[in-house]
């Protein structure tokens, strides 16, 4: 019997060669490379068949751990194998990760169906990191039949989510007019499909009508998507079919073609974030007094950008 | 009677001098280079007795742009000339500028110490733009007592507002657990100064009381700053005497180095968004079907980071 490579091993489905595959992806390591190509070549030769990769966002206590967790659940019951990526770039200055809640997701330890990987690691835009992005691709490339997503809200990640992903899933509650603020914000046009949660709070009703009618303001013709609303009550395991479908629904909108475009938007955004980690990592080693002196009017900002960049 | 260079009435304080530096930097063209130089050299002098820098942040709906009308009114008051720069980077989609509601701000418009600019500019980041910081840099060396720096709230522009300018007021309503949010959202830690707005709603005492309990969870020690949390009812004008106070005390916890250790990590800010809109920009000229082949595991995005790099 050969010893079968690493990158055999990922190929195979092997969950070890996964764990080992996240560990050197996350550590930034070269090593990791082979297997990051041969996990975007495995997802691409599934094509619209493979993969659906859900980002869940919205803004935090909407109940988006729990309601991951009644995904996970209904997905297993149709028998799909189904990995959770948790990360919390959230807090730039405590670095924390308030992921507490998320230990819920462990009493699916047990099954070899689930997946659950947490990241407190942040990008050096204060979104999702280059590094996140891989995770994501070696799980796809797993070939789990979903890879969720979920961010702790807020701030960058949220609109960093709808770029890292196929899908994406916004939560709301009908509490604190959430619905009007994602509409305010702008985030509600990074949604594909929306979910009202804790639709068992009174307002529920008003939160669906408001979300409806702000669809409506926005610019829109025939091919227009409009995110379906469906309302969910995640800590009951209520509304979650309809949720699964409109995601479903939402795929098949885009076709072979637009998963493609996706995939593309993907990696574009993965390439950005590493060139900008690696250009802040070279300002960091040579700043000197650079700054000081742009703040004292003795150097332009832009001849300062030129010194970041010729070194870069 | 010599005619007198742009910059020299820029020096001057020249309000026409002024507007068309803006101009010039929003244009990014580099006739704005002396200006901008000669705006930090000002205000570098003039230390600590210099610009109150004041970010506003806060999620949409909290009162913001009424907060910020009621400031100007007070400083007004105070006999203290004013600049407001109103900048909305939060909807990267639309592109849009919900600047609606800072119509109220023209009320000022006949009074020429008081100045009024938005822009609806968004950084290649999601957040504040290199330009905005510009135009933030031109105002605070045109010599105004205050400078007020406020976003449409959510995402990437909240944190970089604290890295923008020397104080951060954070702005939150009773209603919805806005306290709780800004804490679980990590925003909380950015805010120098913290207003309960609309304090006349009920649970506003609630509020008050959960964020100072919060800012006890947090880890300090004897020269801590705890961010003052002020009660004010923007739309009537109250409370904002002693939200000035807590802004003015926190520039005294400062202190002269503070405040240039603040100035040029503002520089920094610029210096970098500058380098990664740089950078971002060469990604668009580049990139021909590099995402693709990146997706398709053909290329690593490493390389494909270092093929953009190499010609940045």
């Amino acid at each position: 019997m050969t010893a079968l490579s690493l990158e055999e091993r990922f190929r195979t489905g092997d969950p070890r060669a996964l764990a080992r595959a996240i560990t050197l992806a996350e550590s930034g390591l070269d090593a990791a490379r082979p297997l990051l190509r041969a996990a975007r070549e495995l997802a691409a030769a599934r094509g619209a068949a493979g993969t659906v990769v859900l980002g869940v966002t919205g803004s935090p206590g909407s109940g988006k751990s729990t309601l991951t967790d009644a995904l996970i659940s209904h997905l297993r019951s149709e028998g799909k194998r189904v990995a959770v990526l948790a990360v919390d770039p959230s807090s730039p200055y405590s670095g924390g990760a308030i992921l507490g809640d998320r230990i819920r997701m462990l009493r699916h330890h047990g099954d070899s169906g689930v997946f659950v990987r947490s990241l407190a690691s942040r990008g050096a835009l204060g979104g999702l990191s280059a590094r996140t992005m891989q995770v994501l691709a070696l799980l796809e490339g797993a070939g789990f039949d979903w890879v969720i997503l979920e961010t702790v809200g807020v701030g960058q990640s949220e609109v960093d989510v709808a770029a890292a992903c196929d899908h994406t899933l916004l939560v709301v509650t009908p509490a604190g007019g959430d619905g009007v603020q994602a509409f305010k914000a702008g985030i509600m046009e990074i949604a594909d499909v929306i979910a009202v949660n804790k639709a068992d709070l009174p307002g529920a009703d008003r939160t669906v009508r408001e979300l409806l009618a702000a669809q409506g303001l926005g610019a829109h013709d025939a091919s227009t998507w409009f995110a379906p609303v469906r309302r969910t009550v995640a800590a009951k395991g209520e509304g979650i079919g309809p949720l699964v479908e409109a995601v479903l629904a939402h795929r098949a909108y885009l076709g072979a073609g637009g998963l493609h475009a996706r995939r593309a938007a993907r990696a574009e955004f993965e390439v950005r974030t590493l060139v900008q980690e690696r250009v802040l990592r070279r300002a960091r080693e040579l700043s000197g007094d650079l700054y000081a002196r742009v703040a004292r009017g003795e150097l332009d900002a832009d001849a300062a950008a030129d010194a970041l960049l010729a070194g870069a």
